[in-house]
């Protein structure tokens, strides 16, 4: 590419889109053309980004004639059939869906940890990671590239807009349904009082936790856990790292959190790695539970970085690291990634 | 104690009060008197226990003359003055305040796990534990008689009536403010919609996680996380066990739930795990994820037993398995325990 590159976002009105029209609206501005792609039946809507109004096209092969970039957040099945079509036609494709991301031939980058990785792309096509283990995958890597990581134990409490607006809506008809009663305190009774109204979830949100996200996998995982599994493993180079993780879904609207028990190869000092977390890009320190300082969603959401706070040494192991870390899944954890990946294509472009 | 022993309820008033005098009322009746017993704000009102109206009576020393078996739920300062004034006059004390739980002369007793342990008690004092260590030790206990555990890591998603009926008002009050509206979006809005209203919470719990439960302890850790170690030490018999918490509060009004990663001496199966979980007193496996079928609190809240879902073993190493419990933490995580105690005790004196 000569001269500032054209960018193609796909999946412009989605909930994640919307997040990466404004983030390419806030960053400098490295881009000649930003085209904006979403399905036939949102073709002809007008978006702002860069204080313009842009109108939508609706996607098609002619639609990446002349791209440079194609950002993609569509659903697997979309991305499997397009992201290809894209990369045929010479655009360099950063992909947010789960098609990808296990490809040997296709990289998996978190700009702060293994930019490197982003230059070999046999097939056109760069993936960013799941939303959660994009969540903790920042401060991981900065404290495996001081400590070793041997091992991994992991919790999640997720946020609804992982589900995209459907979860939002969903949560926000149950809180409207919630709010002001008595519900909560019988067997059911939530249940009841929400009816089939549960959306993307298999349960009721609303005052409630609910220990699945994705589908069913071989004995008894999740796909959202096997995603963070295999996903922390390939970004991290660390193919047999262990990691063991249950992910739960919370009636937090945006911004995921986890709890990380994190084993290194040899002993551990909470002031290290807290040196470690202040200083790494992209990641905050906040961590002072006398003063009341750890990160909520309530804080964090509507910001870019990974929050860390509660960091303890394992009482029973030198060699381990407690963490709860909070980022919002719809930035960092998706749009800001993919458009991070963006500004690394462009600038190794020139 | 001769004929049916008389039992006295200290704290009758209180969150854990009440469910106490329903479970009194469910259960077999064992008891000669119950008397009824709460700070002298609320001596006086009456209260219903086994269909009967009783007068409650402000906490004194000659309240407990003639009584053989007192549980308290009261605050830790309360405990620590009467609970010995109860002993003194002869009765057992059966205590769910934190006062006490790790006095090596005061045993801390889960009727399913260590019932043996109620019968040396030389102050006259039974520890019955905390709420979370309550919402999986049933099933540890049992997973520990078969497999021999190792190694616990554990994070918590806790209820708000944890913090007592200030904790249940507060998230009320809390989600009808945020119900309706577009909060959670943008950081500190919903902060600032609540304003200084988180009553016993350090941050606003609704739509919002907070990982702190407690009073701050050294090195960082929180009395809550620090109770769910030692307690589950003592209960087990395990004094060097490595338990490694983290303790979260979850917008939930009643019922505890936690993820465990727990590791055992050799190698453990899913399906032996399953059918110790199946059959083990006071434990319900719920657990068909691929039928939508796992534990949440919206179905478990005012049900006594802890139900165990999402059994999985670890990927990664043979001897570790995975799983989401959920408990009611005002029956078995509170009223219900100490009323087994009772049981216990009673039966004993016969």
């Amino acid at each position: 590419m000569t001269g500032r590159p054209t960018l193609a976002v796909v999946g412009a009105t989605g909930a994640v889109g919307t997040v990466l029209l404004q983030i390419l609206s806030q960053r400098a501005d490295i881009w000649g053309d930003i085209r904006l792609v979403a399905s036939p039946r949102s073709a002809g809507r007008k978006l702002a980004v860069r204080g313009e109004e842009v109108e939508v096209a609706a996607l098609s092969e002619e639609v990446f004639d002349g791209v440079d970039i194609a950002l993609f957040d569509v659903p697997d099945e979309v991305a499997a059939q397009w992201a290809p079509v894209a990369a045929a036609k010479g655009a360099v494709v950063v992909d947010n869906s789960g098609t990808f991301r296990m490809d040997p031939d296709v990289p998996l980058v978190v700009p702060e940890v293994n930019p490197h990785a982003a230059r070999r792309r046999p097939r056109g096509i760069v993936s960013s990671p799941n939303c959660t283990t994009l969540t903790m995958i920042v401060a991981l890597g900065a404290l495996h590239a001081e400590f070793g990581l041997r091992e991994l134990v992991v919790s999640s409490y997720q946020a609804v807009s992982g589900a995209g607006r459907a979860g939002v809506d969903t949560l926000r008809r149950q809180l409207s349904l919630v709010a002001g009663t008595e519900l909560g305190t019988s067997p059911g009774d939530v249940r009841r009082a929400v009816g089939d109204d549960t959306g993307p979830f298999p349960e009721p949100v609303a005052l409630n936790v609910v220990p699945w996200a994705g589908s069913p996998r071989d004995e008894g995982w999740s796909s959202e856990e096997m995603k963070v599994r295999d996903e922390s493993r390939k970004i991290l180079g660390l193919p047999q790292l262990p990691v063991a993780v249950t992910c739960v879904r919370v009636p937090v609207v945006t911004t995921h959190s986890l709890t990380v028990h994190a084993r290194f190869e040899g002993e551990v000092t909470v002031d290290k790695a807290r040196e470690i977390i202040a200083t790494a890009p992209g990641v905050v320190l906040y961590d002072d539970p006398a003063a009341g300082e750890f990160p909520t969603p309530a804080d964090v959401v509507g910001t870019d970085p990974t929050w860390v706070g509660r960091v303890r040494r394992a009482l029973d192991d030198p060699t381990a690291l407690e963490l709860f870390v909070c980022g919002d899944n719809l930035r960092k954890g998706a749009a800001l990634n993919t458009a991070q990946i963006a500004e690394l294509l462009a600038a190794e472009a020139n």
